[in-house]
């Protein structure tokens, strides 16, 4: 329980960061406590499981990758000790290849999608995303990248130094630009914080303009996905929380004191239906959005008449 | 000519700026201009105002408030210098006062369309977007302002702090959030700098895709706009060019140096087309966007068939 | 004075009612009132017919046509009193001249947009609209209708009536089954209670969605609106007002008050936007609903810059 | 036979209405009379079953739940009578269970959806949409709604009773008010007749339009409905019959008789395009329309091949 | 006499043909006439003008810059035969200078819109729309063409030469490929045979469907066309007909005769909603086509009020 | 070896062609090769089959019923070769038959969604698309169709050869007349080459701007489609490609000759978005089009996560 304890701390502390990161490391801590629970009998077992399996979840209670990655780890149906441990160390150890070897496949998938010249747009900093970028340019298709700023926090920044010292030609605009640009652009390709059981994206704030702004334009929107980032709990009608962030990221507090009358609004997400989005690529495939259905039941494992 | 030289240079070098100034001062410049030259007969009077016409309209090429101060000072068709000279003088005199009018008049007639209880969104730093939001506050609407931070140079942090000291609460919000933030908005009023004869608005980079999103949420666009900002010229097909700023203004330059790969665009204003908005209000009235041309004909005063 | 008070109540106890008999009725209470102003010195006379003016307007506050028909009659550039009862006598009569022929004019106009064997849309009862309607049939093109009953009122129930006697087949649905029959409808013909400066059709409740209805199918709409009918004060910014009326038109007292956390809101009007709308037909032509602005400066003689 | 015959009678006379309750009753009857027949050979207990299925479905022809419940009841795989009926019983208590807690269930789902100060917009009288407004209610959150009268048989009059009895703020609007009440809704509940394989909904008419509506104005559209709503049969192409209802429901038939040239269309339903639906909350889930087929096969138990 | 019925005959044969020839050969030969006419009184003069008018006009019923040119030759205001003749022989001659200088211009109002680079679609075979085009390649512009086949007659092919000829580089593509070049269009020029008075344009058929692509796509429509072109009478609801063409053109009638039960519908035009229109060329100016008004007002002097 | 040679070279050459005919023979030619090779061990066989499988694959390397067809009567679980030739044996006489009934099946099902009175559009020349008007027709509802030319080939003239020899009333109209005629029509009903992942419709070129001209006047779209024609690989990522063909097909040599600044572009087919089709007819059902990927998965056996 002490590793768990450790692995749970780190991630609540933002040591282990990223959706990815933290599923990996979710799921191996879980199948690390089982290991140790050998000795109890299964009813014991299983109530220690899903103790530990709250532990992990409470620790970020928004995001999505993590209660996907204790879902799919601890779930068992044998009724020994030792045989639910050995699904619990299978599921643990498919989950975290599947997970590793995502971005490899979501950048050979989605880079079928690009075509030789395109210019690419894209928002804030997705891993998932440049893999599709970068696969596609270490094939020798001879594309450029428009990348937002991505205020307040600029995201965009990391962005455009990982796609230069990737030899990749890159133009950098403010948010507000996207519009005026979208001419200019061939495929829009972003990353995915959450999808709903409808189809909806949730990703950083900016990203549902951006794919309004491509629409109107008629320029496809890629969304790169693993399926761990699949919302199973908006089957059950949940909705997907839009984090409020600090004021100090958008203007200085200073500066803020001396207007009486302002306040800040700084959301972190933002949601685009599914009709702005043509493909979510994930590492199973590329499927419209209104196939998400499809994703978590096959793929998450939800029953959907056991709820 | 000495004098209106030093009103040339002082509007070159911005020590003179902002649309409605450099407009008062180009007519005022030139109407002295005009009165010194009363010992000349009526062509070389013709020709030296034309020479000062020119000398001011080419301090700010791509302006348009400008051209229109001087051609509308300029225009006689007297064929004795005293009275040519009465009539740039009157010719001034009424576009100044107009001009110094407009404001008031704007905010008077806008106001109109603000009820009480409406939230207004605004972009970047506009007099006659504001007049209109104060006078219907001053009415005693209870209204309340979204800001965005307009990006790269941040005129909303303007915006803030002029509407915080008018006493109206105001929130300030990233370029990026416009969309999720539409469905809590009334109404969208924004300023212009230059109006199309198809109703085109040009404006801050930003304004389009605000107001893509606001038609996308059927939410009301108006514009703010004296009658001097509409371009006669694009009645002869000219289009109003995109100027692009330093990138400077996005990131800071040694860090850009580090990304060999990356460029910065940065366009200062983006074209809003006609349909995404309802009215756009001048100091002579509100009109749908589709009347720019009666505006550019009477209040200009093109003929169409001369040109 | 009494007979024009005479008329003023009648107005007002909607004795004379609908928007033309009105107009006719107020315009014809002026100008005989100022008939009876001939001894009066200018300033007197002028003073009067302001005063009278302002007491037929404030019997119903909200419709366009009484304004606009006691603006075109009291208007007058004379300087001695007998040329200016000359000018409102002859003002009055050239309005009410006018507002008799209009509905003949606007149906030979309308008409020529209806071909043979169409099916047309009505709502409500407009004269405007059905002028239209049966001077087509009158042509012998084979046409017939379709009536909306027009909640809360019923005022569909006139319509049918009419179109019946009138010997055009016709057939009646509920308000709600306008979407579902509209692809049997081959043009929508409505009349009008006002029109803005940027071409919205202010008209009885229902109006807008089925305007809507009709967009969403691509069939045009067309509005039968006499020139008095154009609002010019929406040209300095005002909004049209929305009448709330009487719940007992909706449902019986008795009824609701059963329902003490029930209440009814029966808005009179509703707005529809100019992009709903293809063509306008007034007595002086048929125009695109952004011309509206011509209307009232040609027809309605107001003076944008002297507001 | 005499209880199904009974059960059928009580089905086609509407003594047993509503799709739910129709559904469970043909079930139990078809269960019952299963149990009657264990002294049949299992061919001789085939044919007698589907002889009472047929009498069950022609009842009401047109209905979706009836025809769902009789065939998920009867279906069985068995090669004895015994086990048959012990097939068949099992299927009849699942449906009858399914079907009973089904309300319960989407008002869990569907209250998800609502937020704290909502207001919603519902058509007609729908068990389930109205499950879905009381379980949000019951969770205190503080919400309002408008219902639409819902002509020509005012089922809007049922619904604000049962609101008003729950303790909800209601408001009453005739169904021409839809779109211009449309800006303060927030989001829209209706229920459902019928959902198609496309998506589409079937449902009182006056639903398409305000869906339409909604869609304008970017309000989401949710749509309450049992699995046993969905029709199988539009897999195989089949499209939904819209019931025409009498005239008498509409005008007063003296009325009608005075207006030879006039007759009356009154449809029940219209059908609504999955592209304006954001939502189907089921009792097993919460999808989008395009997901219909997956509820078709998984829970209707439709088999695509082998048709 | 003569003179003018030689003329009418060669319209009719259509020995001269082509909107502009057409309308200045009848100017001059109206013109002419008047000149013969210098013997009568003026009532005499009247009716023979009007009598010569109507020769004219009826050789071409369907055409709209043959009565445009007549109306506008003819109309006078002399109450003596010489003035008359005066009045009408200039105003023929500025017709037939504007009309002839109009394509220059056009051209090169028309060509301030084409940007170096630009891929330009068109569609038939329209001086107007190929001046503007020639004008700007002239200017140094590299821009290329896509021009359709233009079935049935495939005026195209006149296109792909002319254009050829001229050094501009051309690509020829069919008329159902319109939609999947669109993507690598800039900007869309063409033509127009008419203008209604609510900038509907109704041009060579597949122009609608062209614009149709081409709004989808978000690409800016240009229609260039003489002010001549506009059609006065849509003013007073008139709509314009499309001819319906040979079956000769589309198929070759032996092929036809083998098969009984088809028959070929062959348009000549359609007409394409101001709503896909960005701007209209004329030699007058570049107005959005909501302007149409004021150009018929304006350009061809129809007066609203007298008709 | 031979015999599957002999069809691979009659598939190359085009002496097999269409969709269903090309997969049914390779399907044949693949089971008739394994009867062949029953005295290898399994490893060979496998090898073997694989080769084989390639060699017909790469006949026509654009198809999308060829591969399938070989894909689904290769795929074999066995661990000894009689095993597995009973296995390929069976595969292959299933594929057979459904590919053989599907055309029926097809009609049948698309014919529930033709009305009595409709009138359909189609393109090109699609037997499926034909077999559902055909069994509509033989159903008696008095239908009638209207088939566009199709250029550059001109299939439309074959489809109309076959409606009249049905004795189906047949209108033909060039291709740009689509948008013009759509008013007219109640329903569109065409073939397809190939269907994407994402619901997206692979036909001949002029099917997607036909579609958006459906769209736009709300016209429903039918796509009647064998389950061999939906593209497992788009799975994958991969896009179809367009084929460009002759110039040839498009004008006479010898006239492009002449103009040396003048190329075609020819592309054979075009993509419809899912979005513009409301229904895909299969042989197995009717489904919207973002079911693409059920099909793909239930009646291709594509493997999601073992590719």
């Amino acid at each position: 329980m002490d590793d768990l304890l450790t692995t749970a701390e780190k991630i609540r502390s933002m040591e282990i960061r990223g959706a990815g990161r933290i599923a990996v490391a979710a799921s191996a801590a879980l199948r690390n406590y089982a290991l140790t629970l050998g000795s109890l009998d299964i009813e014991e077992f299983n109530i220690k499981i899903e103790e530990a399996a709250k532990v992990l979840v409470n620790t970020r209670p928004t995001a999505v990758s993590l209660p996907n990655a204790v879902m799919l780890t601890k779930k068992h149906t044998s009724l020994t000790v030792p045989e639910a441990i050995d699904e619990i160390v299978a599921s643990s150890d498919r989950f975290i290849k599947n997970a590793t070897e995502a971005l490899g496949k979501i950048g050979r998938i989605g880079a079928e999608r690009i075509r030789d010249g395109d210019v690419i747009l894209t928002h804030c900093n997705s891993h998932a995303a440049l893999s599709i970028i970068k696969t596609a340019f270490d094939q020798g298709k001879r594309i450029s990248v428009i990348a937002t700023e991505s205020r307040p926090r600029r995201q965009g920044f990391i962005t455009i130094k990982e796609l230069s010292d990737h030899g990749i030609p890159t133009t950098l605009i403010v948010d507000s630009a996207v519009r005026l640009t979208m001419k200019e652009v061939d495929l829009v390709v972003v990353g995915a914080d959450s999808i709903s059981v409808n189809g909806a994206l949730i990703n950083k704030i900016g990203t549902s303009q951006l794919a309004l702004a491509a629409q109107e334009a008629r320029k496809n929107v890629i969304v790169a996905a693993e399926t761990y980032k699949f919302s199973p709990r908006t089957l059950l009608g949940e909705m997907v929380e839009i984090e409020d962030r600090s004021a100090d990221e958008v203007i200085d507090p200073k500066l803020l004191k001396e207007m009486p009358n302002v306040k800040v609004k700084n959301p972190g997400f933002d949601v685009t239906p599914a009709e702005y989005i043509d493909l979510i690529i994930t590492e199973v495939g590329a499927f419209p959005p209104a196939m998400a259905f499809a994703i978590i039941r096959d793929y998450l494992g939800i029953e959907l008449d056991h709820h």
